[in-house]
């Protein structure tokens, strides 16, 4: 979605300042790799804090970052004065999670003015080989913000 | 599902034990507080380390802690010589996730010798209310374990 | 929901008339049997034209009907002025759809001013003996209607 | 993924023959128009018998012929002894289903030997151009057909 006009120019300092201010990301290790119009990138390494039983990294995990992609990649098309939420999204998970570092990339599908469809992958970086091992579609909203 | 009959007589040791094996539920300060036959509760307090750009919990930590819940419900009725794995699942995030503790509640709707089909809650408690935020619909495969 | 105000007293006409104009129900041959404030069931018997390679019912079929039947749950509570659309669903189907008749329930979880969500059953009816086969997690959205 | 290789060489006489015993597909007049190693492609011609209330295409029929796609996608690559049926799927609709011919498109995101992952567009055609009007994301079990 290269050819995406985004409606704010600043758009990238809007995602990456929301970005910094997750709790969840700082937890996880995760930071922004990637953030053009459309199109959102997230990384972290992979440690045994965020596992699950058989030393993996948990689904919820995966599930994290890959939202946080597809709502910022979301976010970059929308006008300033609007905040995004997930109102809902499903992930499939394909194979187990191993590797050294974890890749959330996230895509916007089709945006409306109210409605923002997004679809995303995770990508498992195990001896500089990649694999998608889970992957989602979600739908996010554009919320009016509060003035302060 | 409380007349429901678990094939393993151990189930609560078997998901109390793999629990303990998930780095992120201590991580998320998540411990077990209802393990029965078909059903599995989970809790976390409150942390500004697992929040969104706005302070509430992330969706994804919700999720975390949900399919956790709803993985473990399917866990209880399988075989011992079984474990659980997530193929997928879909989340709705219905209200902010505001309060001081959270309660994860997973439940069986399908029980198959392969697939089982889960729904899972997840519940905030603020001032002594209680109020559903995210509702799950997921799928669990029961997938036989290798010999150490 | 039986505690729930719709804001349009005449809800159950609009229903009524919305479901008329669905050709697809009345090639399905799918009727409404039940129209309340957050909840609405429709019924079809088996015909061989609605069915998939081994003579059940399509997941596609079941689909329909219980989205109208979430729809118009969703519908029922929605302010006069405003047209019901599913934004997407998630279904899970958990056992072959065998039955003289099926009937789809549609059920609000979560009635908000833009997004709805709602929960659906596709019950079979064999033999007398009523039996799930499919449940399905909605978002709906309210769309204000154009002026004719 | 053309590179895939089928376990069956037969793969397209078998579906083309389950194909043509769906009676849903005679009823919404969907034809198969692709047929290759994970891919297959569905299509079907405007019908006021399949539309909702507004005269669009209803969702539910797009979700038939969109699960039907992708189910014979991942039945392309299962060996002869095997069925296919849908374990759930989620789909999200981006726009009113307007136009003269509608096509499904179904493809193998990743296919295991008892579960297979698949996307799925809608893509409805008017006036010579085309738009992706619903997504979809499903999953597919593979069940060893019963000796005759």
């Amino acid at each position: 979605m290269g050819e995406v006009q985004p409606a704010d120019p600043h758009f990238e300092t809007r995602v990456r300042s929301s970005f910094e201010k997750q709790g969840i990301m700082a937890t996880i290790g995760a930071c922004l790799v990637k953030v053009v119009p459309g199109e959102v990138e997230t990384e972290f390494p992979y440690a045994l804090s965020l596992s699950q039983h058989n030393g993996y990294i948990h689904a919820g995990v995966l599930t994290t970052v890959v939202d946080s992609a597809c709502g910022y990649a979301a976010y970059t098309l929308m006008p300033a004065e609007f905040d995004v939420l997930s109102i809902e999204y499903k992930v499939n998970f394909m194979s187990p999670a191993v590797g050294e570092r974890f890749r959330g990339v996230g895509r916007v599908v089709k945006a409306g003015r109210t409605i923002t469809v997004c679809a995303g992958d995770m990508i498992a970086v195990a001896d500089g080989k990649e694999k998608v091992v889970a992957t989602m579609l979600a739908t996010m909203i554009a919320v009016k913000t509060k003035p302060a």
